[in-house]
């Protein structure tokens, strides 16, 4: 950590700060610039990072230097972690693929799509038993009977199952119906949440809060990874921009950043991140040309009746399109799909 | 609703889409402009929301008119709502003050920050029992020990208390000590949690989201008010921008805006909202400028020791001067303080 | 254009907005809603563009139709420009690649550098004689000297030549010495030189200013065309977001958003949208399999030692690379590269 | 400056990226942490900003201390600066009021608005003579014929006159029939025109740019200085967030900051930053209370008629209004107006 000392400081005010650091059991080297004097702190700097120093009138700025993560981190761990579930692996050679409707509408519905998204390749099913709407008067989800026809539908098609959990109560019983436990976006710092499936024993696929920075979302898997659930899934799914022709900003910055940072895999969903449905193959095509470890898409046999973001959702022929487009993609940068 | 149509649109499709609507009991003027059909659509705007018209592949666009939340509505209700807790108004005249640590570390230092606070004219204790912390190895709370805490020193210095409640299992825990339940702005779109402050019989404070549009603010506060709970106190609290200098951004626009659209009262945030204490008082003064119905200042003895946020704290002299200085500006538009 | 009416409008006042559209030659359709009065004008928007109604008191939004671009977009002219610069076709069938320095710094340096990225593939010299600086203390480029080399270097290598120009009374200057005139991201709303620019006989390279959205990025090419000179290559760059850790956002989005509304061609600059240089490959693939028609990539012979951008720059090696490996996904989306 | 390397760097690396430093003239100290060594730089920062320090494969980090602004700082100058222009001071105890319309129509309408802004007591008139506009079809002003106006209007209510200039070969035209020149939002880094205004003999009212941080903004206003002109005033008027019910997001905290970091004068234009009439008082009162030198205010005769911005403009009766409920905030915060 460095503190940077405003240059009216007196000496009596800078030997505070010193005395303080020296107190914590960690060393100092002070350097005296032109205008400023800067003190460089050695030791453990999480014992540092509690303390308000920006609150001594005498500083100007504190910059930590080391990243705030520990287990999500390459220091942590150099190679990428792979993910198998039910003998799908994420996070390795291969792009996952999850695909589904936005919301579990009834049995017959799921089942049809759940038919046609294997047909095409994919191998993991995504529905939304619990619903996080912004109105309280939209559809909410079937809830536990929808996590049913989940677990139904993907036993019938040997399919991976992932669903939304929001409610820290909820963690036990989605854990009973679904494979992989997703925490949605407006979730990404419920931290009773995160530490709830992180004492899980099923993997997690942890959306990007939607003005999240790339540190908080790599904190947020801290979060999980502290408990013991080393087996987090990231997920890109948009930012939130000044843009407003499409939903959200994909920021495909991010899945090498992460790469970089992190051995977590990471997946990318192009339905939220551009919210057009227009717009999903060339999104994903980018994402997977950048690096990502599998793609989450919304499907729907008719999207114009979906109950919720139909107008992001492909219908199977897109779908099918998709498949056969993404698939040269992700072979040009020596993956398989 | 307004449903824009592209300009290469089928008559089939257009048929299949006035069909649509008819089917769900609307009426429809079609007006033909020079390049585009597009269609109005007149009745309940609800029904509509959770049809996916932007899914057909002739609709260009799909613009609703109504606004989506009711209760808050200055259309539902007139009259400025006044919630009164504990004798203090909050949405009144009066602009109400509250103020307190970040955490509550211990009893004798709460005792000393609230006494103090107190003394300064603030009606209102704030400190968090429970702390929402980007990283899971920073200071968590004190859980159930601080609320009992800030019960007694409550008490003791007839100051109404104001605490964070995270976790949609510890609301009754919340509502046994404290006189109202926050919802940090981490959690304004956490529904569940919404619902059930929604079912208990406490005011709700409940913080902006840091990336929360104005409208999805009052969404979030639909939710309480739609399970039964209308004393809804609203907070701005600073949004994120690019700009880096400070933590966050004050939309002082909001103020006005919600004044304009909902009867529900709203504070301000200024410790957050700018994340540097030597900018507080500023922002405090702004805000009670701009029509603010309260402020909620962090304050500590010694804010250079504090768990949490010392950067933003305002210690005593400085909280005793911003009371001193923001008093004028009150009675300058006509409240007091 | 729409006309949304507040519920407790007058309707006097509602006939004075009738008179008013109508004294402009338009015609109305008004659809009394359950709650609001609508009015749908038909007819030329542009005349109504002008016209303030939100300013009288009894409308609550107004809400246009129509694009407000016309020679960029999809309908004035379906089928993609190609843009020919010396036998070098950009928007067709083949990805671009432009590749050099931030800043010309000598001529040798130069003259180095082009014979590499030359033999590497690329077919656009690229390199600022007059650069844009945050700082009135930073290296402001070589000007007219810097223009020569970059002239004599693209014709000893063959290559098409692209420079900025920022200042009106230099776009007759930058004609006379390079191919393609570009306009910075800071510049994209200068208007004046947009008009200048717009006048010449030279091809133009506009970039995405960091904080306009895809419509107002179109508008500003608009500028360009209305002037004559339909030769613009817009550019996605990156825009600002509160991520901190890249640059800038690279707007994957705004490729096939750009495609859908516009005939003209877009490339990316993976150098600025992410300022790291080790993100720029990732970037690049991205870019091209989302569809862009060009690649614009900071290239130096010893990027530690460039006067500008150094951190985001490649080496010799690492262009070669991305050269490498980004061909195979340009072949994966059906392009030559 | 202080350079943070990877962990892994190698001895020789560390070495080179030593000897640079040493070469430029600059003394290090190397502080060898727990996980990473990190080199503080000590000397003339400027000469390191150009280094890219960031391009050495070893480096994980460069974090600049210094501000890179001199001339505009506080520590250059610590007496805020009064700029009196014709008699009337910006920056003193006083708060300076401009007003008038978006765009300069006519001389009767100016002369109309100008009458009675003098009237409400309005130092400084404002009025476009040259509009950047988003769409080349729209208005673009009436150039020297609108400049003529202004200044005889100005003469005869005795009142400063402010207008804007957009192309650096229209600042000699501008200096000789107005006041002060103004640098729009659009063109805060059009740094050609920067320079050519910092020669000019006039004051400058330079706005913030839609995306610019502080720290751009205050270098913007370097440049002007760096060219000898010290008569700057900083213009607040909203930056461009996520946030859509507004036009743009007028950023309060940025008032006391520049005062903290400034001895530069500071206004504020709640027309622009709010895009609502509606919100427009209390936007003004908020920027008052927060300490700024002056507002700027659009006011019309008849805003619904106005050619551009008559949804945020104020009409007389509301204008008058703002400046009888503005008053009293001045005076609560020590100030005349």
């Amino acid at each position: 950590m460095i503190i940077v000392l405003k240059p009216a400081i007196s000496g009596e005010e800078k030997q505070k700060i010193l005395d303080k650091i020296s107190a914590l059991g960690l060393k100092t080297i002070v350097s005296q610039g032109v205008e400023r004097s800067i003190i460089g702190v050695i030791g453990e700097e999480d014992v540092l990072r509690v303390q308000p120093f920006e609150a001594y009138p005498g500083v100007e700025q504190v910059i930590p230097i080391l990243s705030p993560y520990k287990l999500v981190s390459q220091e942590f761990k150099k190679e990428p972690s792979v993910i198998v579930v039910r003998g799908v692996p994420i996070g390795g050679k291969d792009v996952a693929v999850m695909a589904g409707p936005c919301a579990i509408e009834n049995y017959e519905l799921l089942r049809d799509i759940a038919r046609e998204i294997k047909r095409c390749g994919a191998q993991i099913l995504r529905g939304g038993a619990f619903k996080p709407r912004t109105s309280p008067y939209s559809f909410q989800g079937l809830g536990e009977e929808g996590l049913k026809m989940l677990q139904q539908v993907g036993e019938e098609f040997n399919l991976v199952t992932v669903t939304e959990v929001m409610d820290p109560r909820n963690v036990g019983l989605v854990c009973r119906y679904a494979d992989i436990l997703q925490i949605g976006a407006r979730n990404m710092q419920n931290f009773d949440l995160l530490r709830e499936v992180g004492k899980a024993k099923k993997p997690v696929l942890l959306k990007r809060g939607l003005s999240a920075t790339i540190k908080e979302f790599l904190m947020s898997a801290e979060y999980i990874l502290s408990e013991g659930n080393l087996d987090v899934i990231l997920c890109e799914r948009g930012i939130r921009t000044f843009e407003t022709f499409t939903r959200n900003t994909l920021d495909i910055n991010a899945v090498p950043a992460v790469k970089q940072l992190s051995h977590l895999p990471i997946v990318v969903d192009p339905s939220h991140a551009t919210g057009k449905w227009g717009l999903v193959i060339p999104a994903a095509k980018a994402a997977v040309a950048a690096g990502c470890d599998g793609l989450i898409i919304e499907v729907h046999t008719h999207p114009e009746e979906a109950t919720s973001d139909g107008d992001q959702t492909l219908n199977i022929a897109t779908f099918e399109r998709l498949m056969r487009e993404v698939r040269p993609v992700a072979a040009a940068v020596g993956r398989a799909m």
